[in-house]
């Protein structure tokens, strides 16, 4: 049997509930469609900072290079701050393994409620493929005359034709593969007069080597704007590592999906281990009862299991949490049900 | 009687159409409240730009300089770039007459359809109040490498305490005179790790002098998925140069009046004249046709009188929107009618 290895990092509050469900299902995927999954689990998380000071061991990246993939669940707890459990263990992750896609698709699923009015399935169904090594989240800044009148702080966003190359070629090849055909590109050359123009230059350039596919682009700012007056516009999406992180939590807000929507972070040349987590947090207010929504968890294993090759298997787990959102199955509080995180696996488990 | 010096620059497009509109509710405005109107009227346009290859004439910014307030229709046409008719004429207003605050009063107007599902007035009425002069528009950065693999750009965002504080500042004396009391600052902290922190820094020491001012904050990703599922959450936000261009664009998206958005750029301090202008842009493909929504230059220019001292007129011109809107007065083809700019125009002059 095929067999593949994958790191698992629960990490902290809800994540340690969602990642069994998602390996449940996974597990069941392997029976059915012939692979095996070799697991090796990793306590990395803030509870382990706060024993020892680190989010993970000093070689945890050596730990992970082994794997084909990474499984993670949440990371980030009340009391530990951002710069210590996201630098110290999801943007590493990111940055050395050059994960430079960020891909987040944002559909209006059968049987969940948008906050939009009026809007059915067929009107939202885009993928966001977001930069997400370099551009506006840089390594490179400081502050001067702390402390004063005076102060000020500077960062430099940088971008690289390199950067902005490949990740405009990946979503020019995804689209290939839509039946739409379409590329747009989140820019704001009218404002942010140095970078900008050159994201531009780079899209206009990429789009030449794919005359079967339709581009345009607009300014942030009204793009946003027209993620919530015409999400029926848009099929892939391309933008920075910021403007791609705003647009990839809107996206799934107006499909009404921010609780169950799935994100891959991944090296595509798989020289690397790619990462698959949920878009939501570590939910602390709901953590340890048993009541958070696995889905997007599980839907992140689908898209795991896709990057691994085994796209037939991914589809059969779509399939099912399209079935179980559409005809009713179990769900959890956050759609309106009573169901727990465990019934909601298992459901799907079977279902695959 | 009170006089006011207002310059005006239609500018672009249907700019032409809507100043015309809004002149004509101001003067009515001013027959009702007891003050006169010193009119300058400037051609500065895209137009002007063919004829003489300037936006505007060298000592532009100095014949503007004694105005009390600017008033400006819409700027840009196709075949001249952007970074022309911006940074010919929009943003050299802001910067140099330090028109620090944008205020984008963000409504959602009885009588006018959100595509939100099932949102009524009173869960939409905030306001963005946006950085206007430093940021992530910056004119430090540069490109190494051209026409190179090699080739990168880089673009420096500048946050100084003094610019961070003086916005801050602005944001909770507007909230102490509204209502709710509220204000929501943007940031993005995780990811963006030397400016923004210390943009929550700022924001943190401000809160410390309004006791009597409830605060949070959010990352500008979830941010922006909020105002779609919660829009009811916010009464003031506070954004940086960027986010909050994102967020006054959303904003009115939300609330179904993008095409009727008011906006102002002010220097509190009076030192220099301040600007108001519509949120949409010349719309050159309905420019010339008589049936452009003069509605946000109208309500532009309200929030010129309530700059100017005048409230009182200014709450005549608001209500008068409001009950327009409401009572199923005309309206342009935007909002459903098939009425013409001009009677829109009379109908509210009338009004006032
Ligand atoms: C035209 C552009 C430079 C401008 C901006 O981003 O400031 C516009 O979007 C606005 O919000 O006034
Ligand atoms: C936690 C944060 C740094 C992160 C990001 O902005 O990249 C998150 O918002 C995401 O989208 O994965």
């Amino acid at each position: 049997a095929r067999r593949h290895k994958i790191a698992v990092i629960p990490g902290d509050g809800i994540g340690k509930e969602t990642t069994p469900e998602g390996l449940r299902v996974l597990e069941a995927a392997g029976r059915r469609f012939g692979f095996e999954l070799d697991l090796t689990h990793h306590d990395w998380s803030c509870e382990l900072y706060q024993k020892t000071g680190r989010m993970m061991p000093e070689d945890g990246l050596d730990q992970l290079r082994g794997a084909d993939s990474i499984f993670l669940g949440a990371v980030g707890w009340p009391g530990v701050p951002d710069h210590v459990s996201l630098w110290g263990l999801l943007i590493p992750m990111r940055r050395d393994f050059d994960q430079y896609i960020s891909l987040r698709p944002c559909r209006l699923m059968p049987g969940v409620r948008s906050p939009l009015a009026d809007r059915r399935p067929e009107d939202i169904d885009f993928v966001v493929v977001r930069e997400n090594t370099e551009g506006e989240y840089s390594s490179s800044g400081g502050r001067m005359f702390r402390g004063t009148p005076r102060e000020f702080v500077s960062q430099e966003s940088v971008f690289t034709r390199h950067g902005c190359d490949r990740v405009m070629k990946y979503a020019f090849e995804l689209a290939m593969k839509r039946p739409r055909r379409k590329v747009t590109s989140a820019t704001k050359s009218n404002g942010i007069t140095f970078t900008m123009p050159f994201w531009d230059e780079r899209f206009a350039e990429m789009a030449k080597n794919y005359p079967g596919v339709e581009t345009d682009q607009f300014h942030i700012d009204i793009l946003c704007a027209h993620f919530v007056q015409h999400p029926d516009w848009f099929d892939v999406v391309v933008g920075s590592n910021l403007f791609g992180d705003i647009l990839s939590d809107l996206g799934p807000a107006v499909a009404g999906s921010i609780g169950i929507a799935p994100s891959a972070n991944i090296n595509p040349e798989r020289a690397h281990p790619s990462m698959f987590e949920p878009v939501h947090g570590s939910a602390p207010d709901i953590a340890g009862k048993g009541v958070a929504n696995p889905i997007a968890q599980i839907w992140s294993g689908a898209l795991m299991l896709e990057h691994l090759g085994e796209a037939e298997a991914a589809g059969a787990i779509t399939t099912a949490i399209e079935q179980l959102l559409a005809e009713g199955g179990p769900r959890t509080r956050d759609l309106g049900g009573n169901a727990g995180t465990v019934e909601v696996g298992q459901a799907l488990a079977e279902a695959v």
